[in-house]
C-alpha cells in the first residue's frame, strides 16, 4: 500500500503527467461524472479554505465587502458591452428550460418543451453584466462611491481542453468589482488589486511573482488595462495567477451607470475587477512539490505538524499518548495545527508515505527509546531532512522551523526562477530557450502581429510588460523594429 | 430622507409588506433581472456571513469536513433513486447547449444549434445524486467510514412564486452528507444535526424552535424520515428552518456504494444529509424585526455598537473624536464590532433612522454636554429605551447590554410563540385558530389522506410530529379516529 502511494511519476519523466497523478494521489481533487468539471475533496478544500480566509480578510482590510449576483445571466447582458461579448459569450453553458416531465415512452426524464424560457439564460462566466446592471440601481450620487464589492462564486466557462486546478469548466474563484469617481482612483484601487495578490502569492503561497501589464492582445474583453502576476513552474512554463482590470467607463456606458459629482453634473462611472480561482491551487502544487508529493507553504497547510508514535505494545503505545498528549495542546495553544495518529489500523511506513505525499510541512516520529531519552524525532517535508531533537520545548522548535520551510521554499522557487530568466537578444537562442522553458526577457516593436507570428512560430506568448523591469529600449528581436523594454516571454499554462 | 427611510409598512397593517419592504430598506437583499433570483445586498451578505461562520465552525466540531461537486448534474442521475427524481427532477433550470455565436441577422447573439449536449444537464436542485455517484469511487472498506462532508453551495428550483430569501429560484445553502457503516449510526447523525440546527437557532439567531420529525406526506424526496425544526414568525405562521434526512440505504442502492464490512462482507452504505439556507435570513427578520425595522441578535449583527457624535462645530467634534477613539479601540480589543459614524454629510436623524432600521443592537450617541458630564446616552434597539449612564466603562456596560438583548429577544420570541400555540380538540376551534394565526397541538389519525383534506380545508399542514411533545393517545380532530399523539398544525411560509 505504502508503495502505491508513492508510485508516482518522476517530474524529470513526465511533468505533466506527475501533476495530474499528484492531484488525484493526495486525494486534491478527481474528475467528476461531468464533462470538464472536477469534484474538490475535502483535503484540497482545506488548503482552498485557508486561501479563502487569508484572502477574504486581506480584502476587508482595503474596505470590500462581500455580495452574491445571481449566477445566471440573461443573455442579451452579454451583448451590452461589445468587445466583452467577443471575447467572453461563446463557449458557455446556456439554460433554455425550466422543467423537465415524466418521458412518455416510460424512459426516466425528458426536458419538456413546453417549459422553454423566452430569453436563454447564460451561467456567469464572469459577472461583470449583471453586476453593473445592478449597480445601475445603487449608484446615484458621488456619496455613494467607491462601491467596493467582491463575490465568492462559482463560474462555468466552456473549455475544450481541461486539467484538474488549472483549467477546467466550472471553477471556484473570487470577483471583485468596484466602482469609483474618477480614473484616477480606479486606477490606483486596480493596481492596488495586483500588489495584494502578489503580497499573497509571496507572503502565504510562497510563491515568488512577476507583476506585469499584459499586452493589447492579452487583456480581459473590455478592459483598457489589464494587470497580471505571473509565476513560473517549475518545468519553466508560467502561470497566471490573478489578474486586476482597468475597465474605464466602458461597463458603465454599456449600463448606464451614471452619478451626480460635487459640481452637481452627471458623469459615467470607473469601474474595475479583479480576480483569483481555484487556479492558484494548481499554482501551489506545481510551485513546491517534489517526486515524493505535495509540499505546502506551512501558512496553508490545512495540518502543519504531524506526530506518529511508534511502538511494540499497548503499553508502550500509552507512555508515549501520555507524553504527546500535553504537546498537542501546547501546539494547538500556539496556533499551530497539529494532528496526532495513532490509528492502529495503518502501519508507520504508511503513515509515513501518506503525509509525505499529503505535503505535512513537519512530521514528529516518538518512539519508545525516544520517551526515555526524551527526544524526538523531527523532519521537514521540504528538505526531507531529519534530526533527533530534545523534546523540551519541542513546539517552539518546530514554530521556528515552520517558519524556515516558509522561507526556504520561497528562496528555492525564487532561485529556480532567477535560474531559468533569460535576457536574449538573437531570435535563434530565443527559441531554443524558450524551446527549453523559461522566461525570457527580449524585446519586442509593441505589435499585436510580431506577437502572434511568435506565437505561431514557438509557442511562447508575453506573459506581461514588468512594472519593475528594465525599461532600456532597444530593438525586436523578431522584425528588429525599436522596442521601449524588455517583455516577458514564455509558454504558459 | 429620514422620513422616507421610516416609511415602512405596520406588521399590523400589513405582515407580508412589511416583510418585503424590510428587506429591500434595510439593504439586505433585491430583486436581480433574472426572474425569482435575488442579490444578497453587502449589509445582508454579511449577516450570512456570520451565521455561515459560526455553522461552519458547528459542523467542523462534529468532524465534518468541507468539500466542492459539481453545480451541473447528468439528467440520468436524477432518475436512479425513483422517489428522489419525482420529488425534485421537475421545476429546474437544465442546460441544453454549451455555445453561443453571433446572431447571422446581427442581433447580438444566439444560441448555436450546432452545440447541443448529448445529455442534458440540471443545476443541482440538491446534490445527492452526484455525490452518490462520487462516494462510490471513495468508499471501499468499512475504515473509509464514516464520511462525513459538507458543502457551501448555490442550489436553483425553478420556483413559480418567489418572496426574497423565504423562497428564490437560485439560493445559498450548505448541504451535508454522511455516508456509515451501520443503520444506527446513520440515525444518530441525522439527530445529532437536527440538535446542532436548533442549538444555533436558539443560541445564535434567538429563535425558538420545535424539534420533530416531517409526516410520510412533508418528508425529503427518497428519505426514510425527515427531521425539521419549525419556528414560529410574528403572524402566527411556521417557517421551516432546516432539515436533517435519514436517507437509509436508498441512495447507497440507487449508485451502488457499497463496503466491506469488518466480516468481510459486502453491505450497502447508510446515508443522511442535512441543510439550511439563506432562508434563515427571512426567519431571522421575521421573528425579531418591529415597525421601525430590522433587530437582529447581537451574535449576528454585523455592527453591534454605532456610536454618533452630535457636535454644533469642528472644535466639539474634536473633543467628541478624542474621547470615542479609545472607546472604540477597547471594543475591538474585546472582540464587539463597533462603528463610529462621524461622517459630516448626513445628520443625526439620519442617522438614527438609518441605524434602527438596520437592526444595530446597541447606539451610543455624544454630545458636547456628554463629554462635560462624563456621560453617553445609550439606546437598546430590542425595546428603543434610551438611557444616559457613565462614560467610564461603557465597553463592559456595553457588553453586558448585549448579551441581556440576546437573552430578551429569544424570550419575547419565546412568549409569543407561547401565546400563539393551541391544545385544540374541536374541527370547529380549529379553523379558527388556524385562521387568526398559530400553533395548533391537535390529534391526527396518521393518515395522508386526511392530512390532505385538512390542508385544502383550511391550508393548514402537519408541521411536524415534535419530538419533545405530549405522546398521550386521543381522537382525531378530522375523523374521529385513533390518534397516537398530538401533532402541530399550522399555515406555513
Amino acid at each position: 500500500m505504502a508503495k502505491e502511494l508513492k508510485d508516482l511519476t518522476k517530474r524529470a519523466e513526465n511533468y505533466s503527467q506527475w501533476y495530474n497523478e499528484l492531484v488525484v494521489k493526495a486525494d486534491l481533487a478527481e474528475q467528476s461524472a461531468v464533462r470538464g468539471c472536477m469534484v474538490i475533496k475535502p483535503y484540497g478544500y482545506a488548503i482552498w479554505e485557508k486561501m479563502q480566509q487569508t484572502l477574504d480578510k486581506m480584502f476587508k482590510q482595503t474596505g470590500v465587502q462581500n455580495a452574491y449576483f445571481p449566477l445566471l445571466i440573461p443573455k442579451s447582458f452579454l451583448c451590452r458591452e461589445a468587445e466583452h461579448v467577443e471575447g467572453f459569450a461563446k463557449e458557455c453553458a446556456v439554460v433554455t428550460h425550466y422543467r423537465l416531465k415524466n418521458d412518455p415512452n416510460g424512459n426516466g426524464v425528458v426536458v419538456d418543451p413546453a417549459a422553454r424560457l423566452e430569453e436563454e439564460l447564460i451561467i456567469r462566466p464572469t459577472s461583470e453584466t449583471i453586476i453593473w446592471g445592478t449597480y445601475k440601481n445603487w449608484i446615484h450620487s458621488y456619496r455613494d462611491l467607491p462601491l467596493l464589492c467582491n463575490q465568492w462564486a462559482n463560474v462555468m466557462r466552456w473549455e475544450m481542453r481541461t486539467r484538474m486546478f488549472l483549467r477546467t469548466a466550472e471553477f471556484l474563484w473570487q470577483e471583485g468589482h468596484c466602482a469609483h469617481a474618477t480614473a484616477e482612483e480606479s486606477e490606483a484601487r486596480t493596481v492596488q488589486m495586483i500588489n495584494l495578490y502578489a503580497e499573497f502569492a509571496e507572503k502565504y503561497m510562497a510563491m515568488p511573482v512577476i507583476k506585469g501589464v499584459k499586452t493589447a492582445n492579452e487583456r480581459f474583453a473590455g478592459a483598457l488595462n489589464t494587470y497580471t502576476i505571473e509565476a513560473m513552474m517549475q518545468d519553466g512554463k508560467a502561470l497566471q495567477s490573478g489578474t486586476s482590470h482597468n475597465l474605464g467607463q466602458n461597463f458603465a456606458k454599456a449600463f448606464d451607470v451614471t452619478f451626480v459629482n460635487k459640481d452637481n453634473q452627471q458623469e459615467y462611472v470607473w469601474a474595475n475587477s479583479w480576480g483569483v480561482s481555484t487556479r492558484l491551487m494548481g499554482a501551489l502544487i506545481m510551485t513546491h512539490s517534489d517526486d515524493n508529493g505535495l509540499v505546502l507553504p506551512p501558512y496553508l497547510a490545512p495540518i502543519q505538524v504531524v506526530i506518529v508514535p511508534i511502538y511494540k505494545n499497548e503499553e508502550q503505545l500509552n507512555a508515549i499518548n501520555e507524553k504527546v498528549q500535553p504537546i498537542v495542546e501546547r501546539f494547538n495553544e500556539m496556533g499551530i495545527s497539529v494532528k496526532y495518529d495513532n490509528a492502529d489500523n495503518k502501519r508507520p511506513g504508511f503513515k509515513f508515505a501518506d503525509y509525505e505525499l499529503k505535503g505535512i510541512p513537519v512530521r514528529l516520529v516518538i518512539g519508545a527509546r525516544d520517551i526515555e531519552n526524551g527526544t524526538v524525532e523531527v523532519m521537514r517535508r521540504d528538505t526531507l531532512e531529519k534530526e533527533t531533537l530534545p523534546l523540551d520545548n519541542i513546539e517552539n522548535t518546530v514554530n521556528k522551523l515552520l517558519g524556515d520551510i516558509q522561507n526556504n521554499i520561497f528562496q528555492k522557487a525564487l532561485k529556480l526562477r532567477e535560474s531559468k530568466t533569460y535576457i536574449v537578444d538573437s531570435y535563434d537562442e530565443f527559441k531554443q530557450r524558450i524551446e527549453d522553458g523559461g522566461f525570457v526577457l527580449a524585446h519586442w516593436d509593441g505589435t499585436t502581429e510580431t506577437e502572434e507570428r511568435i506565437k505561431e512560430e514557438t509557442k511562447a506568448t508575453i506573459r506581461c510588460i514588468p512594472l519593475d523591469g528594465d525599461s532600456t529600449p532597444g530593438t525586436c528581436i523578431f522584425t528588429g523594429k525599436p522596442s521601449k523594454q524588455r517583455v516577458i516571454f514564455a509558454r504558459n499554462y
